[in-house]
């Protein structure tokens, strides 16, 4: 099963974190762009100098498949390619797409990357559960099969989330509450041998309360974090949201990895990538350890 | 605006219903496929002739992206030439994508789709609103500035969409109305000149009760209604999300019109496909007068 090739990887690394891969052209070095013919190729090449130099110290890879698909099928390419450059490199892969839909729909988006044979093979793959059970289980059902895994939302890291995910239900529970409920109740039969399920959740790592509660509630749930960086949260936000092994969760980073150079006023992005991934990683440590 | 041109397409061929091209390989007749090298380019040659073939009696098309995005970049290619294709003979065309994120990854989705120079030029776009205000308003400054609309999810059509939409909140309300309250805002400032505007909501057609409670929710929102056919849902049951004059909405139909020829053994999907439009659009036209 991915989770506990996920785990495992994290353990080998010792950095519960993901590289976010939300390229935008405007974050390739000049020249780098200008050696590549159009805007996809050059983000897979940019793309590819990172996976390749960040291999020994991320575990895993977090692509956001709006970026790629904004650039038509050009870019679906691009995608597709960083996610097989980044499984040969051992990353483990989520394209994070937030799909969902009905059933017969959501069984056709689980086959474009939940299956073995997929045309875009990820390890993982973002959910919207807002559609209920039905249009979940499709998914689920394949990650049986194939071992791969999903992560649903539970509570999102933006700040407009608490409209809908926040509202208080007439039994006083909020809503992301029994959207927990229903994805522990989910994963409940695809447990790995770690413990944790093959159904994990996102929960932004901005609402630190909430994620502690949420980490009571879906205790075989692996979380996936976005918000850290640029987003602002910081490593504390974070920690409530492992469990007492400081396990269970993966923080996804994007634009402070990848933008690092753009910072600096560098070209130099793999240095600067390199260096600020482990600058996270220590951050993260940090706080694991005092929990 | 487009969703202006929508409802003047609807009043010229009188037939409020959107053809959902939800096309698989297994509905394409053998012959068909046999000519044509690879699932998508045997899709595109069944897309293109029932787009032609129905040009004068169908106004709007639907066509689910999953479906599409299961056949990977050649997949994704077809779909653009389908769009294309659908435009370029008349029709309205929606992308039903589902699309929705934090505010930076929507601007993304919506650069794919509602921008003039978008690689997938569709007219519409579906949205999923659970991340709330600032993961729907990029759409929609696109919206404001192309003049192409998005339709929220309201109320799905699918069974288990109950378990979070129609969730009792603690002032009484179900979650669907607190979404459609915000649907009617997020499209207040984007009015057309027939009185609609360029946020419409997506609601089940197999749920005529709430249906007809959203339409009073959301008198300005153009409706886009699932579930016709082989969901289950009969054109009385649509009735109730019509406004008095018998206007605004659109009922999508896939399965029932594009696989027409497989309930009848026969493989000239054309005619059959045509066959049923036509008895779609007198059934819809017949419920739509008594009202």
């Amino acid at each position: 099963m991915r989770i506990d090739r996920l785990i495992g990887r994290i353990r080998e690394t010792e950095n519960p974190s993901a590289l976010g891969l939300d390229t935008k052209i405007d974050y390739v070095p000049d020249a780098l762009a200008r050696a590549h013919t159009g805007a996809a190729e050059a983000i897979y090449a940019f793309n590819s100098a990172l996976l390749k130099a960040l291999s020994d110290i991320i575990p895993c890879v977090k692509i956001q498949v709006a970026y790629y698909e904004a650039l038509g099928t050009a870019g679906m390419e691009c995608f597709k390619r960083t996610v097989e450059r980044a499984q040969a490199l051992g990353y483990v892969v989520i394209a994070d797409a937030k799909r969902g839909d009905i059933g017969s729909t959501a069984e056709a988006y689980s086959a474009a990357y939940l299956r073995d044979d997929s045309p875009f093979p990820a390890d993982f793959l973002t959910v919207n559960p807002y559609f209920g059970t039905d249009g979940v289980s499709p998914f689920i059902a394949d990650c049986a099969v194939s071992g791969k895994g999903i992560f649903a939302l539970a509570k999102t890291s933006n700040p407009s989330g608490k409209e809908f995910q926040d509202v208080i239900l007439r039994d006083g529970r909020p809503m992301h509450e029994l959207v927990a409920e229903k994805i522990a109740e989910w994963g409940e039969y695809l447990i790995g041998k770690e413990g944790f399920s093959s159904v994990g959740a996102v929960v932004g790592a901005t609402y630190p309360t909430q994620g502690a509660a949420l980490r009571r509630k879906m205790p075989r749930a692996f979380f996936l974090l976005p918000g850290y960086g640029a987003q602002g949260a910081s490593a504390e936000h974070l920690a409530a949201c492992f469990d007492e092994r400081g396990e269970g969760a993966v923080v996804a980073a994007s634009r402070s990895i990848i933008c690092a150079h753009i910072r600096r006023g560098a070209d130099d992005f793999v240095s600067a990538a390199r260096e600020e991934a482990i600058r996270m990683r220590e951050e993260i440590r940090n706080a694991l350890r005092r929990v």
